[in-house]
């Protein structure tokens, strides 16, 4: 796959449906970007991946870096990668997504029916991040999952990446709809899913405007063909939003 | 691109907010796919691809092969496109849409979430097709340009070939949910998008079921780039259903 364009594996409204007893292999996933995020079977904590590293954050406040070289037991059963190369980069604070938003939307402002992909690095504070600890029974849907994440906000500003998506309005039930971002540390020992945050100061703000999206729906997998995937937009805004 | 995938060129809602003054030019569309459909700039007529040739089905009756390997006016503001390899065929007889639909639910048992790209080839009866008669100013949506469409409905049964696609419920509003079919005559001469149909006897039904599905969104194009995009479900059913 070219540069800034969306490889997608399966629709969000599949993990909404609790879809994820199987997945696609992570060396298969990282073969179509270096960038992105997503989950783990059973919505076992959060995926990032970032200059080709993927790592999985749980809820028990470990973070592993995955190996993606070799063929080993983790699938995805929803993610979203890109071969990032940005477009703009730009210097900016903001104090919460709101305001990360309208920069956005400023620097690319004919991007609200297009996809972005967003890299930020820096200093954040008031960073509240969640991680999904992960299904109780097969088939247990995202907003179940969700009820008993466990959420965390740092107490000091700390330095790291935050690594994400932009999707329009229309796509949503496909992909998540706004910004969804997910953050590790620059250590690479703590982060998640991003619920709340702000810059202590300015930040690098890495963007690039994306037109080309290549969604892969799960194949041999009963729990996907199944699927009712009706689609509940308030339920993805609330628990992924 | 492999067999069996969809190449999708912008998005339904578009066309409904009257995004058509632009579009993919035709020689890039068929380097996608061999077999498809979609509509012309302005939406004058209705498109047809079938074996890699592509044809225009006017609303004045007429129908143009378009040369394809040359640069030329023609664009596509919106299209589908696949190499078609047919995984299944089956010969059939149907006397109207919904049995056509029960046909392949059963022949592609769990195709629900999944696309599907269909041939039929015989002989119908009872063939009602519209084709639509463009703009009438630049931004004229979908839904006032169906307000004058001419429909034809032919007096005897007819030898033709039918192309199209099933597309999933939760794509609606991006694609056009269910089956979106249109018609050319054997002897090419007349054709256009499928309201009502029956066969004449049985027919040749040919399909594959589709997991992968690239979508490219008009760039360069201030009418997609300002378009709200808000899709309307119904109206998209009512047009193009």
């Amino acid at each position: 796959m070219a540069v800034n364009e969306i490889f997608q594996y399966s629709i969000i409204s599949a993990l909404m449906d609790g879809v994820a007893s199987k997945g696609l292999p992570i060396s298969e996933l990282v073969s179509h970007g270096n960038h992105g995020l997503g989950t783990f079977r059973h919505m076992v904590g959060e995926m990032i991946i970032l200059d080709g590293k993927l790592y999985q954050m749980k809820s028990d406040g470990t973070v592993s870096a995955i190996d993606t070289s070799a063929a080993n037991d983790h699938v995805a059963p929803f993610a979203m990668v890109t071969r990032f190369r940005p477009t703009k980069t730009i210097r900016a604070a903001f104090s919460n997504k709101k305001e990360l938003f309208e920069h956005l939307s400023k620097d690319f402002p004919d991007s609200r029916n297009f996809f972005l992909a967003i890299r930020i690095d820096g200093v954040f504070k008031c960073i509240t991040v969640r991680t999904a600890g992960g299904q109780q029974t097969p088939g247990e849907g995202l907003l179940e999952v969700g009820k008993r994440q466990v959420s965390h906000t740092f107490d000091e500003p700390v330095r790291g990446t935050v690594i994400g998506f932009r999707s329009p309005e229309y796509t949503q039930c496909i992909s998540v709809a706004g910004d969804h971002l997910h953050f590790i540390t620059e250590d690479r020992t703590q982060g998640g899913h991003i619920l709340s945050f702000g810059t202590d100061g300015e930040v690098d703000i890495s963007a690039a405007q994306i037109s080309k999206w290549h969604v892969e729906l799960p194949t041999n997998d009963p729990e996907f063909s199944k699927a009712k995937l009706e689609g509940d937009k308030e339920g993805i805004a609330s628990v992924e939003g």
